[in-house]
């Protein structure tokens, strides 16, 4: 078998050539080194002309963003790899497409996706992709409903729950999600201004005892296969097309994580429009924010409900009420897990550029500010938002 | 490595010579099998006077009260002694010590426990062992905090997940518990005069609701290494003495489960006892086995919040009021779990002797219908039942 090495462009376009299944492997010439994000090698690899054709990634040994210092396992690419396979067997239209991985080289190759744009840049700019929000809310309703329970037989359910065990990664959320933000850490990144602000959370008794439960959640409820990672930034999207990438993070957990990051980016978005569009004039783009969060629920609210109603396996799931009753504790965690990514990604170590890349440094404060306190908000009170017009009216209320 | 062969009793003479431990092997010259359980092989292994030694427990490849039609991995013998090594670990007085396993013979060697006696035998003929429900308490207290994220870094809680995934074991549970008896099946097992009792069971709909949403917490939620099966006939006693056995249902599972059929073992027992003791005898014995619940409860709560209080590892999990909430969780979830058990071992397929051995066929019905219409009543109220002293108070108010 391959050893682990770090690719060069040269290996990455080789290795393309091997199991890009191109008829004509030799049309791949080139490679672009493109990862921006924390933890990977991306290459582009490209044709004569100059086109990507194709995409090798590779996990690094370590956390790229903060160095050697840092060491994270390689078969976090087995994991993702698995994951985007299992999700795109459920939902083929909205996950990318893996052709290949090998785990001790810890790389695969994946479908180019250079016709669309990650869909954060896209918000961050005002540009409206109607679609998105129910093809997001399609894929999460059918990778989720497909990986749990309700679906899958109970010996394949628990043969998953230990091919996914992810505790590298799970811990990365386990501390930056839930510890990091609510004490003193070298890894918080925060303006000082807002020093009064985090100090408040972190004596914040309420806030603390609400945040355990959801990291007791995130820890123990094997709901379903998560992408475990689902932001803006994890998701392209072109006219009538989204495709959800990078779920190395994959793990089973619970349901309301995946919806509770999905929506708490979209509403770190709705905190940052006023940096990008000024106050008065980002109102119409704030209240597409919030029309994109009730219909990515209602979506996948509803097209769980559906396969649920009609495909539940297991007989006692199948009980007539139990769908709704399970709808309404998803929605709840989601809430709840929604506040902690507010909150991580102002005061902790991973930020967002909706907020990051506000010019006026006044009013960036002030939309980090915004962000913390809805984040706090909705931890505290998500038990008694019961519904997706709730938690619009409140946001509206807080803002 | 030893392939798979069923043990004849010189078969077991000779193994717990070599793997017994002791200095002269040669004193342990013949064997018994006892095994009057469902599933395995069991062998007194007797020295020359006829005094047992030591158990050697064999798994069989079916289920032996069904027969080979029922097949059953014995797989469940690794995960019996590796659920009662890891709980010996954390609570040596009161886990039956494994001295040897060997997985592919699905065999152990473990202590004799002779000088013991089964506890549900002792509680059918009103022999009351003081300390019985504080030990079993503390017991609980020690395994599931130990094995649970309050106590393991969150890797070992993982590995361990994986490591005790128990599939057929776990089916057989999803299936007896909360499948069967809520449904025509032809593994029930119950009077003809009680079908009137038993259909109305499977047209409530509230019941089955909330009998679907213990399943799915026993499905999905992965809290410590449960037992899997703790019932009275799954221990034994002694002056002073209490000790588990049987763990073949050991996964990782909802704390409130362990606790739950603990306690349903009792109020079976409550319910059962004027069938052995006349009416009007039966209360004194019946509000022993209140304060068995209560002094259980209340030993197990409160050595888990000594334990979660002083030795919590997690940082979240360590916040202010977490372990109180936490322990209500699991509350709720054993007073609803407890009613199931009551369920299922009156309706289903496997019975419990302080029913089945009331010889008067009149006051056996009354006992079993009484037992049945009590775990239905607390199933529908687990949520409103918040501490033991309302649970004893309703058990009085339905009896």
């Amino acid at each position: 078998m391959s050893q682990y090495r770090t690719f060069t462009a040269a290996d990455a376009v080789a290795y393309a050539q091997q199991f890009g299944g191109f008829d004509d492997p030799t049309m791949l010439v080139d490679a672009q080194e493109v990862g921006d994000g924390n933890l990977n090698l991306v290459f582009k690899i490209l044709d004569p002309q100059g086109v990507s054709r194709i995409i090798v990634k590779q996990a690094l040994p370590y956390v790229r963003c903060v160095g050697e210092t840092w060491p994270l396992t390689i078969d976090r690419a087995r994991l993702e790899a698995q994951t985007l396979v299992a999700h795109y067997q459920h939902s083929p239209q909205h996950t990318v497409n893996i052709l290949h991985y090998d785990a001790s080289l810890a790389v695969m190759v994946m479908e180019d996706l250079s016709d669309h744009r990650i869909w954060r840049g896209e918000l961050v700019r005002g540009q409206h992709y109607p679609q998105a929000t129910t093809q997001l809310g399609e894929y999460l309703a059918q990778t989720l409903f497909h990986t749990s329970d309700f679906w899958l037989h109970p010996h394949e359910k628990k043969a998953q729950v230990a091919r996914f065990i992810n505790p590298e990664m799970c811990e990365i959320t386990e501390e930056l999600f839930f510890n990091d933000p609510y004490q003193p850490h070298a890894r918080n990144n925060y303006p000082a201004a807002l020093e009064p602000q985090v100090v408040a959370l972190r004596s914040d008794k309420a806030l603390k005892l609400a945040v355990a439960q959801l990291k007791y959640r995130f820890l123990t409820q094997a709901e379903a296969l998560l992408h475990g990672d689902i932001h803006s930034g994890s998701i392209f999207v072109a006219e009538g097309s989204l495709k959800v990438i990078d779920a190395e993070f994959g793990y089973v957990g619970p349901v309301g994580f995946d919806i509770g990051t999905a929506v708490g980016n979209l509403l770190l978005n709705y905190c940052a429009l006023p940096g990008h569009f000024g106050p008065r004039d980002a109102d119409s783009y704030r209240e597409q924010r919030l029309e994109d969060i009730r219909v990515l629920w209602l979506t996948f609210a509803g097209r769980f409900s559906a396969l649920a109603l009609n495909n539940t396996r297991d007989s006692a799931l199948a009980t007539e009420g139990y769908v709704a009753h399970f709808l309404q504790k998803v929605w709840t965690d989601a809430v709840g897990f929604c506040g902690t990514e507010l909150i991580r990604r102002t005061i902790g170590l991973s930020h967002v550029a909706d907020l990051e890349s506000i010019e006026d440094k006044e009013m960036r404060l002030a939309c980090v500010g915004a962000a913390i306190e809805l984040g706090r908000f909705l931890i505290l009170i998500a038990e008694q938002i019961d519904s997706v017009d709730e938690l619009i009216a409140r946001v509206r209320q807080k803002s």
